[in-house]
């Protein structure tokens, strides 16, 4: 089976969508399903799957479809979800909270290992069993427990400052949810979450439904 | 000037960028800016900045470049920003008090009018001065109260009844953290926020970039 291909970031942004919905096949006992099938049920069309599905193999078969559990365990391995990763949430406030009580955290593969805050009335309250330390420990706990990622949950003012040291400290890749592009070297995996480009989107949509219905 | 342009949505997901670099600017008393040095903040093309630009007007101008708080104002109009949207959140869980607490969702133009929850233990309970109201009490208080605008917050298996009742409510727009696609009529606006599906990338991105070093 030919793999490696280089895979369009388009395609990537996609695979996380078949994972959750061949998931929800494989609970409901579902062996094989049919890019038609598929289609109807994740809204992308049956020639949109069948490509996207070629890039990684030769899944599906003509008058069979897709062997449910095998496709669902080829886009986890692809989406490298078998691994483990060693992260540390920089960041105490309600988004990072929330993000240390996310248990799907873990279930991808992001084991949390640290997580600090530069307010000295959170260093020591704990979340899930680990105690928040102060952001100067930052640099030699990344170091000594070579963490990979880290989740950068501070304000805007402070986010370059954060990545800087997670820098220093040799992470590989780093969850944005600072508002603000974070200026890093080539070699580091950066994906952001910008709350506020997701509302300003909602903001633009009901006010372009508005002026439809006022036209 | 030509306004009203169907934006293609690749545009109008940029825009919220747009806006972010030219309020610093702004705050910087930058009066004007080429799409050369744009492109070099923003890391757009000037190329593509000027495609973007021209699909709302005739903004630059050859010499010039563009006046910085015109085109702030007008990416502020387009994007509905001084409008305002009467908002509920339902599920007052992590994510969902994250959310209460996210002060960027006022300056954008949502203004919480309410936060709902289906646990007793949470009802009750004030989250910036607002009272956590039991989620029965939903339907009622929507259409009482006009709103435009439901957070979902709540677990994946009971997103989809939450919406059903916000829908009955005559909500225009859904903003669903939620990890599933939700059902609703044409004329319904939403926007997801699925973190999981972003989380996945992060691993997709950090699995391609350790099979490329081991190659």
């Amino acid at each position: 089976m030919e793999k490696k291909r280089s895979i369009s970031m388009a395609v990537v942004k996609r695979l996380p969508k078949y994972h959750r919905y061949l998931s929800e096949l494989l609970n409901n006992d579902v062996d094989r399903i049919s890019s038609k099938e598929l289609s109807e049920k994740i809204g992308f069309t049956a020639s949109q799957i069948r490509q996207d599905l070629n890039c990684f193999g030769d899944f599906g078969q003509q008058g069979y479809g897709y062997n449910v559990r095998d496709l669902y365990n080829e886009i986890s391995n692809i989406l490298g979800l078998s691994k483990e990763y060693r992260t540390v949430i920089v960041g105490a406030g309600n988004i990072g909270q929330a993000i240390a009580n996310y248990t799907r955290f873990t279930d991808i593969g992001f084991d949390l290992w640290g997580i600090f805050d530069a307010n000295p009335k959170l260093v020591g309250i704990k979340i899930r069993d680990i105690e928040i330390k102060d952001i100067d420990e930052l640099e030699g706990f990344i170091k000594k427990n070579n963490i990979d990622v880290g989740v950068i949950c501070v304000p805007r003012a402070n986010a370059q400052k954060v990545c800087d040291i997670l820098l220093k400290g040799n992470i590989k890749g780093i969850w944005n949810f600072a508002p603000v592009d974070l200026i890093v070297p080539e070699d580091i995996t950066i994906e952001n979450v910008h709350l506020s480009e997701s509302l300003m989107t909602l903001a633009y949509l009901l006010n372009e439904k508005d002026q439809e219905k006022n036209k």
